[in-house]
């Protein structure tokens, strides 16, 4: 009596909480069901409004044009994985917020979610190639019945930005206007209050800043690299100045004294909370330290996850500015960009907010310019192995495994 | 004051047909507007549908589980993009009812939405790259609250097959029952009749018999290919016969003899019907000739766009195949599969269907199977040529080139 | 006894042109092949070359990094697929150069071998997806060994971009070098060739400037659509003036302006040549003319597939800008950027190559700025259009259909 | 002076191993330099090898026919690619046969070169998307030439089904003939060394049966979990009991005693051995268990990565059947199906292999149907979930991190 290909068995035995009776009535709330109580799947996917959402303009006003149903239902998918997005981020941030995180049980579901939304991600940019297949002709037929409706205006957008961490001051105006005049009503408040909630950039910030192995009376990662990045480059030094005069040498010096300038930026505090009110860095300087140390510490069973998380993490902000990108290259397909002519405009504006501005974690990125020889980077001693193994195993409550979200 | 990314300017002066007094009280009908008159984004796209149609089974009897929601959205954006294959496929098969194909000019629209289908098709078999971010587990914890709702009851996808062309008779039965079976109340009724509507394969069909080349008291292309073919295979058979004997000669003969009795079977009118009756063959005898002369002459002007035509719905069918395979690949995943146990499973159904008697078009695949030297193929004369590229123009009436679907 | 999934039957007989005699002699030349005279697969694809070109700097010296293996499998697999570009874009612009184009017949040719470009363009910008699995450590572990062997040296990619069309003005210089200076001996020369050859935006425009319809004592498209488009303007005026005064009336006059202005921009040929010498068109004035009459006459039998080609060509030009930019996404990560650093970098350089300055065919995007009402476009008579339909039917010489590149 | 993109600088200071003067010696042997001693790209990649590979057998026979050229290049693509997957399952299989593994860290590479395989099959399989733009009748103009060459001989797609585990028990014949029989002369012997190497599969198995928590004299999942499950069973009979006799009531029993058989099954050796035997199982009893555990207790710091790997080789498994799907809608749609032909051909031979036969991780699908509610899987007491956490940490020596194979 099976009849879903998804089951083999109804599983009715495996509910695991709530009771035959409870869930009976329980269910009440929920979609309809059929005679024997089953649930329907239309009923549950609430396709009588998933599918009827579809209403054109064109066809309102007396000329109904084809290619503008290609047009909402490709915007309404959008929206449905925005949608997506946001709850796995909320999701994310939340067991950051709670602290859920401390125990590392929790690191699987970070990495998991934050994986999730590289995929649907990845689905995004490629969705791109179902709208090219509208020509700029199809659209110019029924782009003045839009108005000035734009995926400008989509709220799920900013909040996303937002709640990745999309920096207010590094947005770029858009004809001289903040993005907030953009949105409406309500929604400018909704808007509002993602500005106040720590963002995800914040909370992996604060993440990173408790990595394990930075403490000063401890393993002391912070100092111990200083001093092993300066040795390593005087003794290059060293080996230079005793090679026999040419250009070659000359360059090797003048390299040396280039990489020595380099890597003092790296550990001058000051240096770097100048380029943090530039907008040019974004993570304090204990967090940056903390990332570095997962870097190069990648292989510590402790470390594996975190490092997996960064890797996500940039693979999450490659993709959002190629989406960018792609929006960017629909956009003048659709609507070409006026030569010579002076003034923003719709094309040139997208074009500059596929900009590391737009990138979150450009620090991430960035530190692959302070990337060190295996040998330099300082040894673990048995006993800190054990530390990084054990990290915060032993203060972890043990909760139950049970999803608690 | 241009605010919107997809418009240099609003472009108020381009409303083409409607004036400006008409089209004010036309959009009260449709989506609000700000107080200027203009559409808002969210209420364009009924985002206050799209965006709150997620409700959790799981959720609802108190036990919520993260994953659930994706499960859910997945299945919506399936949906939407079922709904706009089934809208390309009801224009397109409306272009053929209305005789409009006989106007090539409606050949271009014909062909740039088969195409859509087939990128979209192509979108829906990556979009499992998603679904498969839940595993097994995550999808263990929700899916006793699903009851037996399942895709299986997906009236759209049933919509979609039936409008395509899949035949009733082919279909497997899934528990011994018939699908239909599995299609709810009013819905089983839109079901029925769409098998009463002329399916694309039907239309594809008639098009296909009257492509210009085949009378009898003309070009004639049947009969003379037949001629060429049986005169080409005589010619290779005198030629091995003159060779000395060896394994490699005899070798020769069996497969001209082959040969022989595999195109014989092309030009036997009653074999074709034989084959029909069994669904290995589902095009009439003619149109078979059709598509066969669209294959050999593709490259003439007036043939490129229907060979491209033919192409695209293979692609479609590939497509359609794949996206099962993919299917049963994360059933698979998900539910498993009970190794030696008896009895039909959603597993075992679902790769059952991946099968060629899902594949509507699957006579243009196997044409390749007809394939013949060029120097093989009758010669167009120059009186043909030209009959070629005026075909159906003569006696056009002409229509406007204005979109009138 | 056949043994190959690529056949039912060995199909002995249907070699199309040499006798079996003379293919066996000219076979002597090629892959060896097996005692039954059959071809080796190994042989056939030179695996002995592909399979054993991978040679590890990093082992060489004595320090094997893995990662390596994949950087070079990467860059050469790019190669692979650049030389299928290559072979043909120059199969496409022999086509153009020989004057084949002329017989319709090879439009198919020539759409089908650019629609393959884009799909191989397609492939190229997923395949940055396997190299992401690459991080910025495992890169650093090896870099040193290339010392400066990079990807700006493919002569391949060069080749490319001058035989579609990219500018020699319009190229970004690198540390203020020419890109000429990075390719080595003999290869510049190469270089230096195919800056003389016809590039294929050179051909599409030869073709585009024959568009049929454009000759003043025929169809005269130009002259009818400028004035059109003045009196649609001027009729929108007058109605405009009618209106009670109020903002909207102001905004709509102004716009009414700026369209004009537009407009005249259009059939202004010397502010053409302006903006040619600017670079920011390209094609000449005439071929301008013919793709804005394709555009709107596109559904026309006999322009059908020329603007699938017009298309296939943006789709081909965007595609190598998002390649570009999946470039410059994997290098940031690779690399870093220096915050702060003054100079030009490779990221900084990379970046800058994503501009419409490399899009060759930018015209055919901006065409979309000159759009129009269907009702303003000149109709058709019907001379004319039997005229599209026969266009260079009849003068074209009847060349066999087999395939002659 | 830097010119190359992928750098910001030559970083000639950070060879990490040789000195300068070693590494002048060593590179005699690599790719020429040019005269500042630096690697030339081309030589790097051996271009001259990878891009003079493509030799037609058409041209050769004297009548080119130019999609050969595409024929070739999309095979020798999969054949760079599949080099590059035997690399890293030969990297992954050494570290498990060296032991390597019991060091935790190494299983950071482990997942990280399993995954990048995963990357590499799903751009193989959208590379079918290029060869699908040649047509049926493109390929038929010089499949003759090829004989029967075809990717049947493959030598490096045997040693990738080898390696990971394919059994060859359970290969389809093809023809009546053996897999092996189509490899020719010294491949013969390469790929019988394979069938004597231990799998990816029995290595994973092996790892597997260590899974720390299934000790009998320790935590003791598997007669833990045996207890439990059928304490369940128990307690969900005598719920069911209680209720009023009725339909639903009857159903549910009848699942109760399905249930207790099927998960009998499951602690049944001797019913294991069987399934193995008929191939429907391919893991060892205890490796089975190991899978399970790791499975229910992913979210365990010490599990999270394990967990990730067994979803990374059903990704594997997943994405090698799709390939082999694609393949089969390729052949299908280039050289057809002879409806109503007997005797195998390669299109069904193909078919065939699309099956769980060929899935080597197969039993890791198949779990799926043993899932269980949270509270029936055994708790965890801080003892055990300290010893998840130090797990094989105590005895690891330890090894330098830095990267030695």
């Amino acid at each position: 009596m099976s009849r879903c290909p998804y089951f083999e068995k109804k599983h009715l035995l495996f509910k695991s909480k709530p009771s035959i009776e409870e869930s009976q009535d329980a269910s009440q709330a929920g979609a309809d069901k059929d005679s024997k109580g089953r649930i329907i799947y239309g009923d549950y996917l609430q396709l009588d409004k998933i599918t009827t959402a579809q209403v054109l303009q064109s066809e309102l006003q007396g000329n109904k044009i084809h290619d503008e149903h290609l047009f909402i239902v490709t915007h309404q998918a959008y929206e449905l994985w925005f949608k997506q997005i946001l709850f796995e981020l909320d999701s994310v941030r939340e067991i950051f917020i709670s602290g859920h995180v401390r125990d590392e049980r929790n690191m699987l579901k970070v990495n998991t979610r934050i994986h999730r939304i590289v995929m649907i991600f990845r689905l995004l940019v490629d969705q791109f190639a179902v709208l090219e297949t509208m020509t700029a002709l199809d659209f110019f037929d029924f782009r003045t019945y839009l108005t000035s409706a734009s995926g400008f205006e989509s709220l799920q957008f900013r909040l996303l930005e937002n709640k990745i961490g999309v920096q207010d001051n590094l947005r770029v105006p858009y004809n001289r206007r903040h993005y907030k005049d953009y949105i409406k009503g309500d929604d400018t408040e909704t808007l509002l209050e993602t500005e106040q909630e720590p963002t995800l950039l914040k909370l992996v910030e604060e993440w990173l800043e408790r990595t394990p192995g930075l403490e000063v009376d401890g393993f002391n990662f912070w100092e111990r690299l200083e001093i092993n990045i300066f040795d390593g480059l005087n003794v290059e030094e060293k080996k230079i100045e005793k090679m026999p005069e040419s250009e070659e040498k000359e360059k090797l010096m003048v390299e040396v004294v280039q990489q020595r300038e380099h890597f003092m930026s790296l550990f001058d505090e000051k240096r770097h909370e100048h380029l943090v009110s530039k907008g040019e860095r974004r993570l304090s300087y204990k967090a940056l330290q903390g990332a570095l140390m997962i870097y190069f510490f990648r292989e510590e069973p402790r470390f594996q996850v975190p490092f997996q998380l960064l890797t996500s993490l940039m693979d999450m902000d490659t993709l959002m500015t190629k989406w960018r990108y792609n929006h960017v290259c629909i956009v003048h397909r659709m609507i070409g960009s006026k030569a010579g002519t002076g003034g923003s405009s719709g094309y040139h504006y997208l074009r500059s907010t596929v900009s590391d501005r737009y990138k979150v974690f450009v620090d991430l990125f960035n530190l692959a310019t302070f990337l060190v020889p295996r040998h330099w980077v300082p040894k673990l001693n048995p006993n800190v192995h054990t530390f990084l193994y054990m990290a915060e195993c032993c203060d972890s409550s043990y909760c139950s495994s049970e999803d608690s979200d």
